[in-house]
């Protein structure tokens, strides 16, 4: 066929994944041994660890600390065969992907694409604010904070100094809780060393949530717990309130507040990252694919969707699982054992979501989780909860030396109270025209 | 006077150090219990490590463990204050520079600019190769190397394949001979693993000097070792040649020798980066500022260099010294006294170098060194060599922080033949619209 991609034809099987995040990976992993032939393909050459771009973002962890290259971590598995590339379409009638690199033959076709952030349809939004979808995201809002504190020495003008200094997080889920807790943090023990010439008590911190709670969906005790906490480190909490428009510099709540701010970070939700030429009944109101209990898409035998992407409505879960880690590495984890079976012309086993809690972590010392152990929820919190977290986290990272960057990282900054990765590299999301900040004229 | 900066005014004299490189860091902590404002003005907000860029820029190393935030390592000096700002000139008679967040008052200045690469006028050179001066270089050439690899997957033609896996080094300096060393080990050890699906037979590594030896002023020994080490490690060293022209993809040799590629490193030689304002007889043909042996700027009382950018003839070094770190620091170090000795009113200190040798690293177990000891030169090569080399350069690394991490980074590195930090994270150098890579069409 013309314009296939270079990739060899083993004579085996082709299972082609779309996306390398946590489901991607596992079920790449769980395919070692099986008489296929793995096509990994991503837009990037590393897996990313999402739950942790909110410290890339505040400087607490290093980006390379929480990434590892996919050729690194799979390249002794034989089968495995990684591609970068952008996937632009499926045929699945001919079983073939089309991908910026060429045509990919597919035998099985597994959609790990996750999501992105849902903006709701608010492009000005979407333009102005940042989010926190990848490294690249992290990386950029580290060097907007960081150029927005060296600007504020020289800005006169108080609401000037007021955007630069001040920061509104949009979302109570987890993202938008830790990432509250961290500014706050850099509030406290941080910043107040490098700007000893600036006044901190005007570094506002808001954290708007659209509904009555934080955390939602999670225990009643963990969200008040988180509220207390946020509280406790003076940050403004405005529940059931929206910011209705954000020019990148005005941000105006639905209760009639107007704020300033150059930073607004948005947690608000996510949208399914679909991909064109699957039958549009298979594609749900969340941008989702609907998947039976194999997740196999509707309507389709070969091509499957894991983790974020797929929407598995269950009588525990009629809107499908949360969109989280643990979902998507199970799905991962059984699909590859489900592959292996239908080379064996055994039936698949159906996917049943064992729930193992959610946790956040809000600070030092201070965190909620509710865990859950032989069926049984128990809600841990404070310094047990923050033990809990980050042990957690680490041991999830995916290689061993990404678990001792982090923990030596941690390490250095429990006993220190610092943030070391206070680095500039790169740009800081582009300024604005309209509210310039105004730099001293050179005469 | 109207358009000063924000930094306050301590009513004491003001040291303003331009560039926060080896003297000008040096230089700043020097200071530390001076009766003086020091204010530190760069154009990044991390001191950078150079020695090691080339480390960063072959996936040997992240770019965080070889920089450090100035606000960091100096936030325990109270009468230390940073500004992240470009200098655009100097009024030595009003005693102030103009900076890109408005004009500072001096009483002393100190110019640590540095170098700049130096194409000798070649602007095709200049658009298209990659330097290693800074950080964003070090990561723009490990974006640019690792893409091409990827891409080199997916291309049939063997002309476009050479060009995307020959690499062409120009400089048989310190920087030029670490750099193929470092390539030849990946080509040996990382990419092997990486790209079973490529012949890494078809990797080569080309290091141009346009002298008849490498590492000029170094010992012959030194010199003839680091060709040897080189040789075996597969890389081919041109003597007495030259770059005459690279359009981004061809290369052609003085000798008539026509070569394509990608990726040409331009190590060949720099040139002071002076600021504006100064008496131009000052600014020699070198564009370094002759500077006396107290490193005062002829003509000024109030304005010195050091380092890189400072040409100091003296008897041993009639043409200045090298551009090292090991000047820069003493002359950083010196500086700082003598600025103390002439607020007591006391005499200065002429600059005496003290030479302690040059080294540098080709691969494990591969360095040459000429070590001076109580005044003698000791030629160290070798495994002992290289353990030199590597203690030598973690010890100098500004913070306890940075020398963890690149002890780990280096132990790891060594006991895995691995070098893990082979992201694209950011963009590779902007690919020529001539010569595009072919990718597949899609039908």
């Amino acid at each position: 066929m013309e314009g296939l991609t270079k990739i060899a034809d083993l004579g085996k099987p082709r299972v082609v994944i779309v996306g390398g995040g946590f489901g991607g990976l596992q079920l790449a992993k769980e395919l070692a041994d099986a008489p296929v032939q793995v096509v990994l393909i991503d837009k990037h050459n590393y897996h990313a660890f999402q739950p942790l771009l909110y410290q890339v973002g505040t400087a607490g962890l290093n980006a390379d600390s929480i990434i590892s290259p996919f050729r690194k971590i799979l390249n002794e598995q034989e089968n495995f065969f990684f591609r970068l590339a952008d996937v632009q379409s499926i045929d699945a009638t001919a079983q073939v992907v089309e991908t910026s690199i060429g045509l990919l033959r597919f035998d099985y076709l597994v959609l790990a694409t996750g999501t992105t952030s849902n903006y709701f349809g608010d492009k000005q939004m979407e333009e102005n604010s940042i989010s926190l979808k990848s490294v690249g995201d992290a990386i950029e809002l580290r060097n907007t904070l960081l150029s927005n504190f060296e600007q504020a020495l020289e800005v006169g003008d108080s609401k000037q100094l007021n955007s630069l200094l001040d920061f509104v997080i949009v979302g109570g889920g987890p993202t938008g809780v830790e990432m509250a807790g961290a500014l706050s943090e850099l509030r406290a023990h941080v910043f107040p060393r490098d700007y000893p010439e600036l006044d901190l008590k005007q570094m506002d911190i808001h954290l708007v949530q659209s509904g009555p709670v934080l955390l939602k969906g999670m225990s009643t005790e963990a969200s008040e717990h988180a509220l207390k906490y946020l509280k406790d480190m003076d940050v403004q909490v405005w529940l059931d309130n929206r910011v209705t428009s954000y020019d990148g510099y005005n941000v105006a709540l639905k209760s009639g507040e107007k704020l300033v701010a150059r930073t607004l970070i948005w947690a608000a939700g996510v949208t399914g990252a679909p991909v064109a030429g699957l039958d549009p009944a298979a594609l749900l109101k969340s941008n989702r694919y609907q998947v039976n209990e194999f997740n196999q898409v509707a309507g389709y035998d070969n091509v499957f969707a894991i983790g974020d992407i797929a929407q598995m409505a269950t009588a525990a879960y009629p809107e499908g699982h949360p969109q989280v880690a643990q979902p998507a590495l199970q799905q991962g984890r059984l699909l590859g054992e489900n592959i292996k079976r239908l080379l064996n012309k055994q039936p698949m086993h159906p996917f049943v979501y064992a729930d193992k809690g959610t946790m956040a972590t809000i600070g030092r010392h201070r965190a909620v989780g509710d865990i859950i152990l032989f069926g049984k929820q128990y809600h841990i919190t404070g310094w047990l909860g923050w033990l809990g977290w980050s042990f957690v986290h680490i041991m999830a990272l995916v290689s061993f030396r990404n678990r001792i960057a982090v923990f030596f990282a941690w390490a250095w900054n429990y006993l220190t109270q610092d943030k070391g990765m206070r680095y500039i590299i790169g740009k800081p999301k582009a300024p604005l025209t309209e509210h310039a900040v105004e730099v001293k004229p050179i005469v």
